[in-house]
Protein backbone atom coordinates (compact mmCIF):
# COMPACT_ATOMS: atom_id res chain seq x y z
CA UNK A 1 0.00 0.00 0.00
CA UNK A 2 1.38 3.50 -0.86
CA UNK A 3 0.59 6.16 1.88
CA UNK A 4 -0.72 9.38 0.15
CA UNK A 5 -0.24 12.49 2.22
CA UNK A 6 -2.63 15.75 1.95
CA UNK A 7 -0.70 17.21 -0.56
CA UNK A 8 -1.89 14.57 -2.71
CA UNK A 9 1.78 12.90 -3.19
CA UNK A 10 3.15 9.47 -1.74
CA UNK A 11 5.35 10.05 0.61
CA UNK A 12 8.73 9.49 -1.50
CA UNK A 13 9.36 11.72 -3.33
CA UNK A 14 8.44 10.77 -6.35
CA UNK A 15 5.10 12.91 -7.41
CA UNK A 16 1.99 10.81 -8.17
CA UNK A 17 1.66 12.12 -11.50
CA UNK A 18 5.39 12.36 -12.33
CA UNK A 19 4.34 13.14 -16.09
CA UNK A 20 2.62 16.43 -17.40
CA UNK A 21 1.42 16.63 -21.11
CA UNK A 22 3.34 19.90 -23.25
CA UNK A 23 -0.56 20.86 -23.58
CA UNK A 24 -1.08 20.61 -19.58
CA UNK A 25 1.66 22.33 -17.90
CA UNK A 26 0.19 25.62 -18.09
CA UNK A 27 -1.08 26.30 -14.34
CA UNK A 28 1.61 24.83 -12.70
CA UNK A 29 2.33 26.53 -9.45
CA UNK A 30 5.69 28.58 -8.75
CA UNK A 31 6.77 29.37 -5.24
CA UNK A 32 9.60 31.82 -3.51
CA UNK A 33 11.62 29.60 -1.37
CA UNK A 34 9.15 30.80 1.43
CA UNK A 35 6.31 28.70 -0.39
CA UNK A 36 4.51 31.73 -1.56
CA UNK A 37 3.26 31.47 -4.86
CA UNK A 38 4.57 33.81 -7.14
CA UNK A 39 3.12 32.75 -10.33
CA UNK A 40 1.91 29.96 -12.47
CA UNK A 41 3.81 28.22 -15.53
CA UNK A 42 2.28 29.45 -18.80
CA UNK A 43 4.19 26.95 -20.83
CA UNK A 44 7.40 25.68 -21.22
CA UNK A 45 10.00 26.26 -24.58
CA UNK A 46 11.68 22.82 -25.49
CA UNK A 47 14.78 21.96 -27.80
CA UNK A 48 13.54 20.06 -30.24
CA UNK A 49 16.78 18.00 -30.95
CA UNK A 50 17.48 16.98 -27.54
CA UNK A 51 14.05 16.98 -26.25
CA UNK A 52 15.13 19.22 -23.24
CA UNK A 53 12.60 22.04 -21.56
CA UNK A 54 14.92 24.98 -21.72
CA UNK A 55 12.52 27.75 -20.14
CA UNK A 56 9.70 27.82 -18.28
CA UNK A 57 7.48 31.15 -19.11
CA UNK A 58 6.24 32.13 -16.23
CA UNK A 59 3.03 34.10 -15.57
CA UNK A 60 1.65 36.39 -13.50
CA UNK A 61 -0.72 39.22 -13.06
CA UNK A 62 -3.25 39.55 -15.68
CA UNK A 63 -6.90 38.67 -16.29
CA UNK A 64 -7.68 35.74 -18.09
CA UNK A 65 -4.84 36.10 -20.01
CA UNK A 66 -5.51 39.75 -20.74
CA UNK A 67 -2.81 42.05 -19.87
CA UNK A 68 -0.52 38.94 -19.06
CA UNK A 69 3.23 39.14 -18.95
CA UNK A 70 5.58 36.31 -19.53
CA UNK A 71 8.61 35.57 -17.86
CA UNK A 72 11.03 33.10 -19.31
CA UNK A 73 12.88 31.42 -16.45
CA UNK A 74 16.07 29.89 -17.41
CA UNK A 75 14.37 25.76 -16.57
CA UNK A 76 18.13 25.62 -14.15
CA UNK A 77 16.76 28.27 -11.96
CA UNK A 78 13.20 26.17 -11.07
CA UNK A 79 13.32 22.99 -8.84
CA UNK A 80 10.43 20.76 -8.40
CA UNK A 81 8.96 20.35 -5.37
CA UNK A 82 6.99 16.99 -4.50
CA UNK A 83 5.75 18.46 -1.27
CA UNK A 84 4.01 21.65 -2.86
CA UNK A 85 3.09 20.31 -6.20
CA UNK A 86 5.14 22.64 -7.58
CA UNK A 87 8.10 24.76 -8.85
CA UNK A 88 10.62 26.85 -6.22
CA UNK A 89 12.80 29.40 -7.76
CA UNK A 90 15.34 30.73 -5.35
CA UNK A 91 14.03 34.46 -6.36
CA UNK A 92 12.01 37.50 -5.07
CA UNK A 93 8.99 39.01 -6.90
CA UNK A 94 10.88 42.02 -7.86
CA UNK A 95 13.86 40.02 -9.32
CA UNK A 96 11.44 38.51 -11.35
CA UNK A 97 9.47 41.81 -12.21
CA UNK A 98 13.32 43.37 -13.29
CA UNK A 99 13.98 40.39 -15.69
CA UNK A 100 13.14 40.07 -19.06
CA UNK A 101 9.33 39.70 -20.05
CA UNK A 102 7.44 40.36 -22.95
CA UNK A 103 3.88 39.75 -23.71
CA UNK A 104 1.85 37.75 -26.35
CA UNK A 105 2.36 41.17 -29.46
CA UNK A 106 6.12 40.55 -28.96
CA UNK A 107 6.84 37.12 -28.19
CA UNK A 108 11.03 36.57 -28.37
CA UNK A 109 12.76 35.24 -31.46
CA UNK A 110 13.68 31.86 -29.83
CA UNK A 111 16.79 30.98 -31.17
CA UNK A 112 18.61 34.37 -31.12
CA UNK A 113 21.56 33.81 -27.91
CA UNK A 114 21.75 37.14 -27.97
CA UNK A 115 18.39 37.23 -26.44
CA UNK A 116 18.58 34.13 -24.84
CA UNK A 117 22.35 34.62 -23.53
CA UNK A 118 20.70 37.84 -22.00
CA UNK A 119 18.22 36.31 -20.02
CA UNK A 120 20.59 33.18 -19.04
CA UNK A 121 22.96 36.50 -17.84
CA UNK A 122 19.75 38.04 -15.65
CA UNK A 123 19.58 35.08 -13.23
CA UNK A 124 22.89 33.98 -13.40
CA UNK A 125 23.08 30.86 -15.25
CA UNK A 126 24.75 29.33 -17.96
CA UNK A 127 23.25 29.01 -20.91
CA UNK A 128 21.63 25.72 -21.50
CA UNK A 129 23.64 25.40 -24.99
CA UNK A 130 26.81 25.62 -22.83
CA UNK A 131 26.44 22.84 -20.32
CA UNK B 1 25.12 36.55 -44.02
CA UNK B 2 23.73 33.13 -42.87
CA UNK B 3 22.71 30.55 -46.09
CA UNK B 4 18.73 29.38 -45.85
CA UNK B 5 18.47 26.80 -47.71
CA UNK B 6 14.55 25.64 -49.39
CA UNK B 7 13.80 23.55 -46.45
CA UNK B 8 13.66 26.66 -44.21
CA UNK B 9 17.05 26.03 -42.21
CA UNK B 10 20.32 27.46 -42.09
CA UNK B 11 23.04 25.07 -43.71
CA UNK B 12 24.78 24.34 -40.74
CA UNK B 13 22.77 21.65 -38.39
CA UNK B 14 21.00 23.79 -36.10
CA UNK B 15 17.42 24.29 -36.65
CA UNK B 16 16.45 27.87 -37.76
CA UNK B 17 13.71 27.74 -34.91
CA UNK B 18 15.63 25.42 -32.37
CA UNK B 19 12.85 25.94 -29.66
CA UNK B 20 8.91 25.14 -29.65
CA UNK B 21 6.71 25.55 -27.29
CA UNK B 22 4.84 23.05 -25.01
CA UNK B 23 1.76 24.69 -26.63
CA UNK B 24 2.98 24.22 -30.39
CA UNK B 25 4.70 20.87 -30.54
CA UNK B 26 1.42 19.04 -32.36
CA UNK B 27 1.78 18.62 -35.50
CA UNK B 28 5.44 18.37 -35.94
CA UNK B 29 6.03 15.63 -38.24
CA UNK B 30 7.25 12.11 -37.93
CA UNK B 31 9.27 10.48 -41.01
CA UNK B 32 10.60 6.86 -41.24
CA UNK B 33 13.90 6.31 -42.41
CA UNK B 34 13.16 6.30 -46.14
CA UNK B 35 11.54 10.15 -45.66
CA UNK B 36 7.72 9.65 -45.41
CA UNK B 37 5.46 11.11 -43.35
CA UNK B 38 3.94 8.20 -40.66
CA UNK B 39 2.07 10.66 -39.21
CA UNK B 40 2.60 13.81 -36.55
CA UNK B 41 3.61 14.33 -33.03
CA UNK B 42 0.53 15.04 -31.19
CA UNK B 43 1.69 15.85 -27.84
CA UNK B 44 4.89 15.71 -25.66
CA UNK B 45 5.43 14.24 -21.68
CA UNK B 46 7.50 16.03 -19.87
CA UNK B 47 9.22 15.01 -16.63
CA UNK B 48 8.04 17.37 -13.95
CA UNK B 49 11.49 17.21 -12.23
CA UNK B 50 13.69 16.81 -14.70
CA UNK B 51 12.29 18.80 -17.48
CA UNK B 52 13.30 16.01 -19.78
CA UNK B 53 10.56 15.15 -22.54
CA UNK B 54 9.75 10.92 -22.43
CA UNK B 55 7.79 10.36 -24.82
CA UNK B 56 6.34 11.97 -28.09
CA UNK B 57 2.71 11.33 -28.45
CA UNK B 58 2.11 10.32 -31.90
CA UNK B 59 -0.64 10.02 -34.11
CA UNK B 60 -2.14 9.62 -37.36
CA UNK B 61 -5.33 8.53 -38.81
CA UNK B 62 -8.24 10.43 -37.43
CA UNK B 63 -9.95 13.80 -39.11
CA UNK B 64 -9.95 16.47 -36.86
CA UNK B 65 -9.18 14.76 -34.04
CA UNK B 66 -12.04 12.44 -34.03
CA UNK B 67 -11.02 8.72 -34.19
CA UNK B 68 -7.37 10.15 -33.45
CA UNK B 69 -5.26 6.86 -31.93
CA UNK B 70 -2.44 8.12 -29.73
CA UNK B 71 0.65 5.98 -30.02
CA UNK B 72 3.38 6.90 -27.35
CA UNK B 73 6.42 6.71 -28.45
CA UNK B 74 9.98 6.33 -25.99
CA UNK B 75 11.83 10.12 -26.53
CA UNK B 76 15.28 8.27 -27.51
CA UNK B 77 13.23 6.64 -30.45
CA UNK B 78 12.79 9.56 -32.56
CA UNK B 79 15.83 11.72 -33.95
CA UNK B 80 15.31 15.51 -35.18
CA UNK B 81 15.89 15.39 -38.60
CA UNK B 82 16.90 19.63 -39.36
CA UNK B 83 16.97 18.94 -43.32
CA UNK B 84 12.87 17.54 -43.04
CA UNK B 85 12.14 19.53 -40.13
CA UNK B 86 10.74 17.02 -38.46
CA UNK B 87 11.49 13.53 -36.68
CA UNK B 88 12.65 10.21 -38.26
CA UNK B 89 12.11 6.93 -36.27
CA UNK B 90 13.31 3.52 -37.52
CA UNK B 91 10.02 1.94 -37.22
CA UNK B 92 7.35 0.73 -40.04
CA UNK B 93 4.08 1.74 -39.92
CA UNK B 94 3.21 -1.50 -39.25
CA UNK B 95 5.56 -1.47 -36.20
CA UNK B 96 3.77 1.46 -34.88
CA UNK B 97 0.16 -0.06 -35.45
CA UNK B 98 1.28 -3.07 -33.25
CA UNK B 99 2.50 -0.91 -30.53
CA UNK B 100 0.99 0.27 -27.43
CA UNK B 101 -2.06 2.97 -28.52
CA UNK B 102 -4.57 4.80 -26.82
CA UNK B 103 -7.43 7.21 -27.60
CA UNK B 104 -8.81 9.86 -25.84
CA UNK B 105 -11.28 8.41 -24.14
CA UNK B 106 -8.46 5.73 -22.38
CA UNK B 107 -5.41 8.03 -21.55
CA UNK B 108 -2.83 5.60 -19.78
CA UNK B 109 -1.75 6.50 -16.20
CA UNK B 110 1.23 7.91 -16.94
CA UNK B 111 3.79 7.25 -13.97
CA UNK B 112 2.50 3.78 -13.87
CA UNK B 113 5.38 1.96 -14.62
CA UNK B 114 4.25 -1.16 -15.47
CA UNK B 115 3.10 -0.29 -18.18
CA UNK B 116 5.32 2.34 -19.00
CA UNK B 117 7.65 -0.39 -19.18
CA UNK B 118 5.89 -2.15 -21.06
CA UNK B 119 5.80 0.53 -23.85
CA UNK B 120 9.41 0.85 -23.63
CA UNK B 121 10.38 -3.09 -24.24
CA UNK B 122 7.70 -3.09 -26.90
CA UNK B 123 10.06 -0.65 -28.76
CA UNK B 124 13.69 -2.30 -27.45
CA UNK B 125 14.51 0.32 -25.20
CA UNK B 126 15.12 0.94 -21.69
CA UNK B 127 12.71 2.66 -19.37
CA UNK B 128 13.88 6.60 -18.95
CA UNK B 129 14.31 6.29 -15.50
CA UNK B 130 16.53 3.36 -15.60
CA UNK B 131 18.95 5.47 -17.82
Amino acid sequence: MTLVNDTGFTTDTRPINPLISGDKVDGTAVYNGAGERLGDVHDVMIDKVSGRVVYAIMSFGGFLGIGEKYHPLPWNALKYDVELGGYVVNLTREQLEGGPVYDELDEPLWGDRDYEKRVHDYYGLPPYWMV
